[in-house]
């Protein structure tokens, strides 16, 4: 109602019954007023139809011609070649990033997502780790877009770009049975991350469909951190635990890095003693010792379109890529 | 003069001869007050000793609890292993980062600094592209303190960290020239790059020290970007038209990657064949096929101090590391 041009603060104010002083706390630092409050003065600038003048709009938006970028860990190949998607992107339309990494910890998460929310960022990219809903509120709060990365949400509220990680832990583990392993590792990350968990019960559900029982047939083991040397030590432990398994699925190419050095020490052959399977294909996959066998996603692109829903102005929207597998020499039937 | 704790923005703005708007924007938004008047609002300032209200400092300096690390190449893991150092620093001191990279392109680094300037980041570390000098003053005259990274300034007045190029380039080549070789390839960065300028000049003493002669012994190529494709078609091209070659040193292990991809597809043979040094020691460079020799620096080291030093609060300093070559299996002499 009214005309929108001439609403000003004050009258935001009065309808909302609260001060100008409000109003502008809700505009700049919404983190300061509480829920009730602005709610109710939201209501005034829709009801209104206000338009916060050329400062104060730049202060929540345009200020900043930068994105933030918050990934699981910066030195994981995947999220940097993602990055670099999303970087190229930004910059056709005039936006620098900045890249943050939450090491899956959601405590550290909380406390990037709050920074990007005083930075009245342009735009905010991210790979939850866990409880993430919380944090997000923030810049949800604020009016600040958000696309998620990387993980497949439930609801359709968000923007998000993902792959299919249950189509991707099923072929992983189709190829695997296929060449004839029964017993096989699994090193994942934490199940509280959604990309392990889809991993995880993609996985279970290729051994149940080939007639197997995926308790008995899958050794999972959980890493504290999905890195090379995490994947080291978690192999050494399998190799010291679990002797019979003849093969071993990585739920990124890092970890599967660190079972190549662990087979190397131990003189396990790979893949006459060991097959291995990565996940992302990272530059590297193609060029070690024993080529990679590994799940790819196209990584640079989810980046770029992940940037594109960001610079968009429309209703949320998902998109959902279909991860392959790229055969390589790490695989093999048992010997 | 005077007391500190009176001297208000007024009083400044009177001496230095301008309004308290004026003063206001030099605090705030210095990027759009002309040179003069921020140095004599400056000089008002250092000669009342007057210290901005809480809200003002914050501004500058508190709001954000983010600082800026800017690289050339994030999809390099020698700058994400280094981010991780600075990030896992910062994070202790109840800080995050916010990582960019310039490509190597002036423009995009000089945009990504401006951004840095305008979020009043508590602080930022650089690994400075070209003209950096330029695009370093907005954050240095609003206060910001800044930190080179892998750079060696010339001159004293800025923090840095770096380790030593000039050995480093040396001690590559003197591996080579020690087993042999004499005509070696050498696919390096722009030199306007401090890195590439440097260890290009530590290659060129090596060879001059082992009574060679620089300009006919090393074939140097210059890529655009220092990643594995551009490694790999470099090499090809070095196939084709220096078939002479016994040997080739990269200035890092992507490029190295690339050659070794391109070395497999010619079926030329590394090391029997060909020599191949890296620079970085990267996590996978151990894991190669044939497993890379390269000059290992403190990668993570180099970021946690470079962080530390952007933490402190005294006069400027330098660290230079020592870089160490690392002899694995892809150098030999040539066949």
């Amino acid at each position: 109602m009214g005309d929108a041009t001439k609403a000003r603060i004050g009258d935001v104010a009065r309808v909302a019954g609260v001060s100008v002083g409000t109003v502008s706390n809700v505009l700049n630092r919404p983190e300061i007023v509480s829920a009730g409050t602005r709610e109710r003065v939201h209501e005034a600038i829709v009801e209104l139809g206000f338009v916060p003048n050329a400062s104060a709009r730049q202060l929540r938006e345009g200020a900043s011609r930068t994105a933030g970028m918050l990934v699981l860990d910066i030195a994981n190949p995947f999220f940097t070649e993602m990055a670099r998607g999303v970087e190229d992107r930004l910059i056709e339309a005039g936006l620098t990033m900045a890249l943050s990494s939450s090491d899956a910890d959601p405590d550290r998460e909380r406390r990037v997502l709050e920074q990007f929310a005083q930075q009245r960022l342009r735009g905010v990219l991210v790979t939850p780790s866990r409880g993430t809903g919380d944090n997000l509120g923030i810049l949800l709060d604020q009016g600040t877009r958000v696309v998620l990365l990387d993980h497949r949400p439930s609801g359709l509220g968000l923007d998000a770009v993902a792959s299919d990680d249950v189509a991707g832990g099923r072929i992983a583990l189709d190829h695997l049975l296929g060449l004839g392993h029964r017993r096989i590792g699994f090193l994942n990350g934490s199940l509280d991350i959604k990309q392990c968990r889809d991993r995880h019960d993609g996985a279970r559900e290729a051994i149940a469909a080939a007639g197997g029982d995926p308790d008995a047939d899958l050794v999972e083991i959980e890493v504290a951190a999905m890195d090379a040397a995490n994947g080291y030590g978690a192999m050494l432990q399998l190799f010291d635990d679990h002797p019979e398994l003849t093969a071993v699925f990585c739920v990124n190419d890092l970890l599967a890095l660190g079972v190549m050095r662990a087979a190397r020490e131990r003189a396990v052959s790979v893949p006459a003693d060991l097959s291995v399977v990565g996940y992302d294909d990272v530059a590297f996959a193609g060029e070690l010792a024993v080529p990679l066998t590994s799940v790819r996603q196209p990584t640079y692109r989810m980046g770029a379109e992940a940037a594109g829903l960001l610079l968009e102005r429309g209703r949320p929207r998902q998109i959902l890529f279909t991860p392959e597998l790229v055969v390589r020499a790490s695989a093999a039937p048992p010997g």
